[in-house]
C-alpha cells in the first residue's frame, strides 16, 4: 500500500500533478496485482496452502491480532447466517428455545466436574482483572457454558413440570490454540451454537441426543452438501464429562477426517456436582439427565475443502451467501445505461423470486475482472447480459461447480435459476458422495491397514477388541483413530491391532 | 429448594412412603409460592423494586455469578431475537453487510486513540493467561471494537473503490461495572449490535451517522412503542473519541431519561492512528471518515419501565416473544380432548397467519393461574376457550394493556387477532408519547429549573451558553445532564446557569 510519506509535503505544484498521476498509475497497477490474483496453487498439488488461499483470496476470512483469531468477512458471515437461519428453524420446530448466558465463568465453576477441568483447562484464556482491579476469583473467558448454565439449571428446575428444559445458544466460544491454527478448523475463537437440555431420564436424554443429531445429519448432507458418517465415539474421543458422544464425520480430500459436529449425552455427571435436581411425579428428588450439542464456523471449512477447485471457492446453493451474480456487459458508453438497468431489473425478478442475488453493477471494473472475483468467491450461478442479449431478449447462465455456459430465455429467468441452483446443489452433493464412499476401506491385516492409513488415507473400516491399548498403539503407530462407532454393529472377526476378538467394527481414520 | 441431604438414606419403608408423601406436598406448595407470586410492590410507589421484580418475575432475565451479568431467558431473548430481525433487515436493505470480528482486543490498539482508551479502560476486562500460560500483551476483552476493526479496516482499505465500506456485527460486548447494576439498564455484558463504516468525506459519514439515526427512531417509535428525542451530544456527553455523537432518548416514569441508543461521526479521529487510508480518485492518499452506531438489550429495559404496570411486563406486540397466549379452559373431564384440540387449531390458524401463538396446553395448571403468568409475562392477547365457546363457535379475547375482555366468532379469530395486536401497538405508544409530551417542561429561571428537576423530573428545556463551565455545575448542582441538543435549533434568550446570551436551547434531564 502506498504510505502518504512517500509524498513529500513542500513539492512545487507542476511536480505535484505530474506525481499525481504516477501515484494513480501505481496504485491501479498494485490494485490489479494485488486484488486480481487469483489461485496460484492447485487444490491437488499443496491442499494445505490451496486453503489458506481459498479462504483469504475468497474473502471467507482474515488473519486477526491475536494468533488463532480470524474475522469473518461479509461474504463467510453470510454463510454462517444462512445456517444459523436453517438451523435455528429446526430446532425451534422441535420445541428449543433460544437463552444467553454469560460469557465469564468464574475458575470455581469449571472444577466442579473433574474430567471436564482437565479437559479445557489448558485452552482457557482467563480474565484476572477488571480495569485496575485484581479480581478476587479467575474467571474463564467461555471455552464451552456447560458449567455455568448448570448453575443456572439448577435454580431453574425444580419439578417434572419444569422438564424438559430445551434451550440453546448462539455465541462465540474462546479456546487459545497454541499450536497450529487453520482458519475455521481451529483457532482460538469461534462462533457455534450450544444446546443445552435437561430431562427426567436417560432415555429422554438419549432421545434428544439422537434427534440432534438427526438434525445436523440432515443440515450437512441436504444443505452444505457434505456427506457424514454418524456413530458413537470411543471412551478415549468422548467429550470431556459426557456419558456418550455421538459424532458427524466428513472426509477431506487429503484423506483426513473432519468432525463436523457433536451431540452428548451428559448423563448425571454434571447434575450431581451442579445439584440439579427434580421432584418427579412419585414425589421422589431425583437428578437430571443432561445433553449438550454443537456446531460451529467449523462447517465452512469442511464447506470450502469438499467443493472448493483451482479457482478458489465454489459454495452450496442452499447456504452461499450470494446464490446468483449479474454482471452486465457493454462495449460502448451508450450501451452502458440499457445494461446497468437490465442488470438491476434481472436483480430485483430474481430477489422477488426469493433468489439471494448480487448485481454487480460497478462501473470500474470489467466483465473479465468480475467474473475471475465472483469465481474465486464461488458464487453458484453467474448471469451475464450484453447488448445482444437485451436485444434477444435472453440472458447467459455460468455455472460455477461446471464451467458450462448456456443462454436462457429471459422469461424463463426465475423458473431456469431455480433448477439450475438446485441441480449444482445435488451435483455438489452426489460428487461428494462418491468420494467419501470410495474413501472407505477394508483391509486384511494391520500391514495393510498401516499403508492405507499412510498413502492413501481415508476412513479404514476394521474390527476392534475394545480395549484403549490398541486404540492408543494405533494412535502413536499411524496416527489413526477411531472416528466413529458404527450404529449399526456390523461383525469383524479380529481386532485389527492385537487379532483378538473383536468387539465391534469401527472406522479410523487421520482427522483434523 | 428441597435438598437430597434432608432424606436419611436408611429409612424403614414405611417412613418413605409418608415422607415421600409429605416431601410432595411440600414441594407442591413451595412451588405454588413460588411460581404463582405475582407483583408485591406497585410500579408508582417503588419504581425501582417494581422494575427488578418486573424482569426477574415476568422471566427475562435471571442474575449470573459474576456481579453484572444476567442469563437472558428465552422470553427475554425471544423480544431480542425479534428486535434483531427487524433491525437487521433494515440495514441490509440501505446496503449494509454483518461481519464478526475477535472479542480480544490487544492493549496497544486501544491505546491508539487517547480519549478512546481513558474512556473505557477503567472498565475493561483484562485477560492475562491463557492456560499455565502468561501472555507477553494483555488483551481486552471487547468494550466496544472500533480499534480492533480499524486494523482490519487499514488493511482492506485501499482505494476510493472499496468506499463505503458498510458493516456491522451482532456480538456481546463487556464492560465491568463496579458501580450499581440494573438488568438490561447497565451491566457487565450486554449484547448489541455495533456498525461500523468509512466513507470518503466528512459529508457521507455525517449522512450514514443521520440514516442509521432515523432507522433507530423507526424502531423506537413503530416496533417497541417507545417515544424519543433526538439531537446531537454535548461535549462533554460524546462518545469517547467522536467528532460528533447523535443521539435517542426516551423518558422514563420516573421522571430520568433513558438513553436508547447512540451514532457517531468519528471524524478522522481514528483513520489517523489506524492508518486508514484510500486512494481518491484525484490520486491523493486520504484519511477515511468513519462512523459507529450501536444499540443494545439495554432496549429492553426501556420497553418494560415504559409499558410495564402493576401487574408485570406489557409488551408491545412487535417485538413480544409470544403476541398471543390460548388457554383452554374445562371443568369437567370429558371437556378436556376437546378444549384441547381446540387450543392447538387455534394456534395452528393463528400461526398460519403471521401470529407468534404459545397454546398453553399444560395439564398441571389451573386457567387462573396460567392468566396470572401469561400476565406476569405481558403476552399482549390472551385467547380464551371453553366448553361454551366450542359451543357457540367463539373465543373469548382478553387485552393485556387494557384488560378488557370480549367474544369473538372463532370465524373472524385471525382477523380480529391482527387487528387486536395493531389497537395494542398504537395504544401503547400514543400513551408513552402523552406521557412524554407532558415531561418536557419549560422554565423562567434557574430556581425553578432546580424545583422541577428535582420534583417532577422529565426533560428540561432551557437555554444554553455552550460553555462547559455552566453545564459542569448544573450537573453538580442537580445531577442534570444536556441530554440532547436539538437539530433544529430554539430560540433561547438567556443560558439558565449564568444568564449570558444562550447559543442553544437543549434538553436537560436526571439519567440512567
Amino acid at each position: 500500500m502506498l504510505k502518504s510519506s512517500y509524498i513529500y509535503p513542500f513539492t512545487p505544484a507542476i511536480f505535484k500533478k505530474k506525481r499525481r498521476g504516477a501515484l494513480k498509475n501505481m496504485a491501479e497497477k498494485e490494485m490489479k496485482q494485488e486484488k486480481q490474483e487469483g489461485m496460484t496453487v492447485k487444490k491437488s498439488n499443496d491442499f494445505s496452502e490451496w486453503y489458506t488461499q481459498a479462504v483469504l483470496k475468497g474473502e471467507l476470512v482474515d488473519y486477526g491480532p491475536v494468533q488463532g483469531t480470524v474475522a469473518l468477512k461479509p461474504h463467510g458471515m453470510g454463510i454462517w447466517e444462512n445456517i444459523q437461519k436453517i438451523f435455528d428453524e429446526k430446532i425451534k420446530r422441535t420445541g428449543h428455545m433460544n437463552a444467553y448466558f454469560p460469557l465469564l465463568i468464574p475458575e470455581s465453576f469449571l472444577k466442579k466436574e473433574a474430567e471436564h477441568f482437565q479437559g479445557f483447562v489448558p485452552e482457557v484464556f482467563w480474565v484476572t482483572h477488571s480495569g485496575n482491579n485484581k479480581l478476587g476469583e479467575r474467571l474463564a473467558v467461555r471455552p464451552t457454558s456447560e458449567t455455568i448454565i448448570y448453575d443456572f439449571y439448577s435454580k431453574w428446575i425444580r419439578s417434572w413440570r419444569d422438564l424438559p428444559l430445551l434451550l440453546n445458544q448462539w455465541c462465540n466460544v474462546l479456546r487459545a490454540e497454541i499450536k497450529s491454527t487453520k482458519p475455521f478448523i481451529r483457532g482460538s475463537e469461534f462462533l457455534w451454537q450450544e444446546g443445552h437440555t435437561a430431562h427426567a431420564t436417560k432415555e429422554a436424554a438419549d432421545v434428544e441426543m439422537m434427534l440432534i443429531l438427526d438434525e445436523y445429519r440432515d443440515l450437512m448432507e441436504s444443505y452444505l452438501a457434505v456427506p457424514v458418517l454418524t456413530g458413537y465415539k470411543s471412551e478415549s474421543q468422548k467429550f470431556a464429562g459426557a456419558l456418550t458422544t455421538t459424532t458427524l464425520e466428513a472426509m477431506m480430500p487429503d484423506g483426513r477426517a473432519l468432525q463436523m459436529g457433536t451431540s452428548h449425552n451428559l448423563g448425571q455427571n454434571f447434575s450431581k456436582p451442579f445439584d440439579i435436581k427434580f421432584l418427579d411425579k412419585d414425589g421422589t428428588q431425583k437428578y437430571v439427565w443432561t445433553t449438550s450439542w454443537g456446531i460451529s464456523t467449523r462447517l465452512l471449512g469442511g464447506i470450502v475443502m469438499t467443493h472448493g477447485d483451482d479457482k478458489g471457492l465454489v459454495l452450496p446453493p442452499k447456504v452461499a451467501t450470494y446464490q446468483a451474480v449479474i454482471v452486465p456487459i457493454y462495449y460502448k458508453d451508450e450501451e452502458k445505461k440499457a445494461a446497468m438497468k437490465k442488470a438491476e431489473e434481472l436483480k430485483n425478478l430474481l430477489q422477488k423470486n426469493g433468489v439471494r442475488v448480487h448485481a454487480d453493477v460497478r462501473e470500474e471494473y470489467t466483465p473479465g475482472w468480475k467474473f475471475n472475483e465472483w469465481e474465486l468467491k464461488g458464487v453458484p450461478l453467474r448471469v451475464e447480459v450484453g447488448p445482444k442479449d437485451i436485444k434477444a431478449k435472453q440472458v447467459v447462465f455460468a455455472r460455477r461447480d461446471t464451467g458450462k455456459k448456456w443462454t436462457v430465455k429471459e422469461k424463463d429467468l426465475a423458473k431456469s435459476a431455480g433448477e439450475t441452483l438446485e441441480e449444482i446443489q445435488q451435483s455438489l452433493h452426489k460428487t461428494a458422495r462418491k468420494f467419501l464412499d470410495e474413501n472407505i476401506s477394508t483391509v486384511k491385516n494391520y500391514v495393510e491397514f498401516k499403508k492405507v492409513i499412510g498413502q492413501k488415507g481415508g476412513f479404514v473400516k476394521a474390527g476392534w477388541c475394545g480395549e484403549h491399548h490398541c486404540e492408543e498403539q494405533i494412535k502413536v503407530e499411524t496416527s489413526a483413530t477411531i472416528r466413529v462407532i458404527p450404529f449399526i454393529k456390523e461383525n469383524s472377526e479380529k481386532c485389527i491391532y492385537c487379532e483378538k476378538v473383536a468387539k465391534e467394527t469401527v472406522y479410523f481414520a487421520k482427522s483434523y
